[in-house]
């Protein structure tokens, strides 16, 4: 759970559950201060149309995802309204049902274990008598923040079971059953268990197979970062009633960093949304190598009390192995999951074969992960919250696997990085393996078959630019092209300008000089002359081309770029390992256009596709 | 805190807070069924004028006394109206002022941590920042018995301060500063934390010198009941905000007793009200010999669920020692606190000679306890609450002790029971030692003191009974007198008549048979006949009268009886190591007649004295 949040959390109004239909609103003229429009007026400007989010009000982190073993449906839950959680089933990672109407949540804070609120939680599939059991932090007090001293009882783990099909979590009557963080530990945050079995880590502490383990993030004042490990204890008749504390699983130290090159974000003072699991090449297998997806928390000097400036949503493989007899995590890679900055907060789950969606599609078994896309800056600026009547959206759910890649082994691959080496060869050549992220299948393939209309562009050389012969009639498509570089060269640049028109364009390229990947979103809005909350910032993330052999000899790695546009949202999906998502406000009707960016320099670009149109993730709401 | 009340406890209305002036009832006539009578019209009927109550209302366990080091005043606490605490303080122990205007309650339940019961506590004088600290049993979900299975998280201990002279209890910010019980312990219960310093368990556990300590009640399901140790940890800057969990500092196997002898009644199933502390010969010395006092659960087979057939208020003296790298408490004498089957849930506190009263009285530091006497047997008789207005009491204030008696080295005295051989000599006598107790100085003094009318009845041998010369006037006083047995004939029987006319009478005698002092209220009451209510059963308890040498032999040790009759209650003290008090609802005015009680051989009675008129422990409250 974000924590800037936290701060205000309960002091949100939830907005109005009434969706109205759109008012006119004149997009070829400049726009107003949009705060003077009327009610419900935005609904439709910036609203994604393929992504998850409520019918009204504001979505925080995703979280209590599972796949129901009765029905096979993968339910995908949120925080809602900074009222408890809310959440949709679906049966193809495409298309996705509200459990209940209005998107009304599942889960509301204010019994005796969560007087204040429901902060992220996870789902043990087969809980209490078999049923869907969420873990969750039940919160009693408030403010909560790393960056102040913390208040002993206000994150507890409690638990409620599923009833209605998942529609409603029913909390159980008793206390919590995590009560306290571990004794005499002053953390920093205590919250967002995370529930996993993992084979490999019964062996190591010895415990049953099949034991159900939780990770809860943290950290500790005066340490840093943590995730704290406990153990479902006893057998299945204890009903998850008790959790042995195990240890501190991973701890950093405070305001440290995988890689001062910044290839990994701050391990910062605080974890949060820690979520464990163990992938193959293919997806999700428990005997494979261990990953966690995390949250970190930091600010830039002097700390201020109840400001935590930054937040980076990372990644991390490792080893886990017993030290002085307790068992630890040591990365061995690190990555962001998402460079973007409102990108926070992802909550992923194994998804079996056996689920709908898998049997459907074929997939093996998979961990799927939801980003959370900060509609308000973690509630910090001012979005016309009444025009929009929706705040934020998650981002398209992403399969996890370890990816592979064949590089010449040399200073670019022997960096300390989001990568490892995986196999060395006397050839001159390494594998390194990295976090693989792909959209979910199932949604890009459903982008691409059930378009509204295929435009493609020739791609090939280039040293200063071309527009597009056609451009895309909607703000919902999905894009993809490819370019190579001939050199290295720090002054060249090449990419995309997409919601282009006269007045408004965003720019998405990539540069040699500091290696990154780069949306710049300077004068992406015509909205920010007279919106201060619209967000100007460039946003860019550190991403490496490496050399790759080939038959003749070497070249640098193609960069492979797939962008989703859908509303105000913007998927940057590069390589199958690095992300950038981010917020776009364009506001003209005309801003449609595409162009190639190539500048200081001259690269070739491949045939270049758009799918327009997407698919409404939610056929069954009335609109 | 007892619990039967805790089953029902929230359910009980708190009675109105007006105190009538009594309406007129003829006590020299039949009563009727008191519950058609005009309410209130009870309240003077068989209220005490020396005891600690409530204006009115119904009092529950008394618990969170202290001495105020601000003001050296000592504060009595109490349950009241199952909604939280209320008290008073005394400079005399004789008098005493409500800290509220009608009894209020200085703390409530309802907050986060107790949004169901305030359960008792107890309170560290120099607590935060140097300020009267309670630490108390926040109740979160009921019901709770030792009958049923623990509800987690149903009782937690949280922390409170005292503000504006303790008439206030303010609740900290945040959660339970004790969250749960130990680590996968089912206990049977987990409450009335009692918190103290000994330097004796600060060196067994190499702990600071002055560190605080709480023992909480309880016990374990399928193991029996226990006293849970926690240790305060860190130092000042803490606050009181972390406890750590040292062992299970007594435990007992279920449904085990001391004694099948049955001086010490039985452990029971579960300890509740436990209370720590050191004595010598003189009072309170953190050096002297470890004490406890406890009240304990149990049933008669088969056990009923939410039925506690049996509370029987206990203690006990022994050795603590390390035993396998954890402290232990191991018995070495126990008994009964009082016999009665309503005295329970004693509470009490070390009293320094610094406090008022006992600078007054030159008293040296003391340990004083409170025992409540309840009004409806624990929530099971349905008493006309209505018409008296006000539901039970605490007893006198007891001055704890070690007391020693030189005793003939027998059998008598060589027997496991409420006592231990202290000394051992040459001569064939022994010195044992037991728990003395006796009414606080300051009362008893004061009873003498401020009589209305002193009635001296000479004694003598006396085989078949006696009239009194003169009877009291009222149903207030205290009586004192001897008894000197020549044999221990099974047949005899010596004691007093008291509360006594044409109509009811109530027997109280020692007899040899089963050496029991005996409280025959069979024909105690009138009402009875009309009121299912009243209580007719015989109370007793066993008491033994020991060998002592004399200058010429062994004689029988003395019976010395000191009773107190004030409204209803009667409390029995017998040669300072014995107490039993009950309810007596005698009816009739004219029942106020005393006399010997002697049968089945010759007795002799030594002078009796009746203070008359006891003291108005309430001179502040209006009438």
């Amino acid at each position: 759970m974000y924590k800037q949040a936290i701060v205000g959390l309960v002091a949100e109004l939830a907005t109005a559950h009434i969706v109205p239909r759109q008012v006119s609103i004149d997009y070829t003229g400049a726009p107003p201060n949009l705060s003077t429009l009327a009610n419900f007026s935005l609904f439709e400007t910036w609203r994604p149309k393929s992504h998850v989010l409520p019918a009204s009000g504001q979505i925080g982190d995703p979280c209590m995802h599972y796949t129901d073993p009765e029905t096979g449906l993968f339910h995908v839950g949120y925080l809602h309204d900074g009222n408890g959680a809310s959440g949709a089933t679906t049966d193809n990672f495409v298309t996705y049902t509200d459990l209940n109407n209005n998107s009304a949540n599942f889960i509301f804070p204010g019994g005796k274990n969560d007087p204040v609120a429901v902060f992220d939680g996870s789902v043990i599939e087969r809980g209490i008598n078999g049923t869907p059991t969420l873990l969750y932090t039940s919160v009693s007090y408030l403010p909560i923040q790393w960056t102040i001293a913390y208040t002993k009882g206000s994150e507890t783990q409690s638990l409620a079971i599923a009833r209605d099909g998942g529609s409603n979590f029913t909390k159980l009557e008793h206390g919590p059953v995590i009560p306290s963080p571990p004794f005499a530990v002053n953390v920093t945050g205590f919250r967002d268990p995370f529930v996993f079995q993992n084979p490999q880590v019964d062996a190591l502490l010895k415990k049953r197979n099949g034991t159900e383990y939780t990770i809860i993030s943290g950290g500790t004042h005066g340490g840093g970062p943590s995730l704290f490990l406990y153990a479902h204890y006893g057998d299945e008749s204890d009903n998850f009633q008790t959790w042995e504390y195990i240890g501190e699983w991973w701890h950093e130290k405070a305001n440290t960093t995988w890689s001062e090159a910044n290839w990994a974000g701050r391990w910062g003072f605080n974890f949060e949304v820690g979520n464990y699991f163990a992938l193959d090449k293919d997806g999700y297998n428990p005997h494979g190598e261990i990953f966690t997806t995390l949250g970190t928390e930091w600010s830039y000097d002097p700390i201020v009390p109840q400001v935590s400036d930054v937040r980076e949503m990372l990644w991390a493989a490792g080893k886990q192995s017993i030290v002085n007899g307790s068992i630890k995590f040591e990365p061995t890679m690190a990555g962001r999951l998402d460079a973007g900055k409102s990108a926070y907060a992802a909550a992923g789950k194994a998804v079996p074969s056996s689920s709908q969606a898998s049997q459907k599609s074929g997939a093996p078994d998979r961990f799927l992960s939801y980003l959370w896309l900060t509609g308000d800056f973690y509630g910090t600026i001012n979005t016309p919250k009444a025009q929009q009547n929706w705040t934020g959206s998650l981002l398209l759910p992403r399969e996890l696997s370890i990816g592979y890649i064949d590089v010449v082994d040399n200073e670019l691959s022997r960096e300390k990085g989001a990568w490892r080496v995986d196999t060395e060869r006397d050839n001159g050549t390494l594998t390194l393996a990295a976090l693989s992220q792909k959209i979910a299948r199932e949604s890009l393939a459903a982008f691409k078959s059930n378009t509204s209309a295929v435009i493609k562009q020739t791609g090939g050389r280039c040293s200063s630019g071309a527009t597009f012969d056609r451009n895309p009639s909607s703000k919902h498509y999905v894009l993809s092209t490819s370019i190579t570089f001939p050199s290295r060269s720090n002054g060249t640049r090449a990419g995309l300008e997409i919601l282009s028109g006269e007045l408004e364009t965003t720019r998405i390229y990539y540069q040699f000089s500091n290696e990154s990947l780069v949306v710049d979103r300077s004068n992406s809005s015509a909205a920010a002359a007279t919106n201060d909350w619209v967000q100007t910032e460039t946003e860019s993330g550190k991403f490496r081309l490496f050399d790759v052999p080939t038959a003749s000899g070497t070249q640098i790695e193609m960069l492979n770029l797939t962008i989703v546009v859908d509303g105000g949202i913007v998927e940057v999906h590069v390589n199958d390992r690095f992300a950038l998502s981010t917020w776009v406000w364009s506001w003209y009707e005309e801003s449609r256009n595409i162009r190639f960016i190539a500048e200081g320099g001259e690269v070739e670009f491949g045939e270049t596709t758009i799918w327009e149109g997407l698919v409404d993730a939610w056929p069954e709401r009335s609109s």
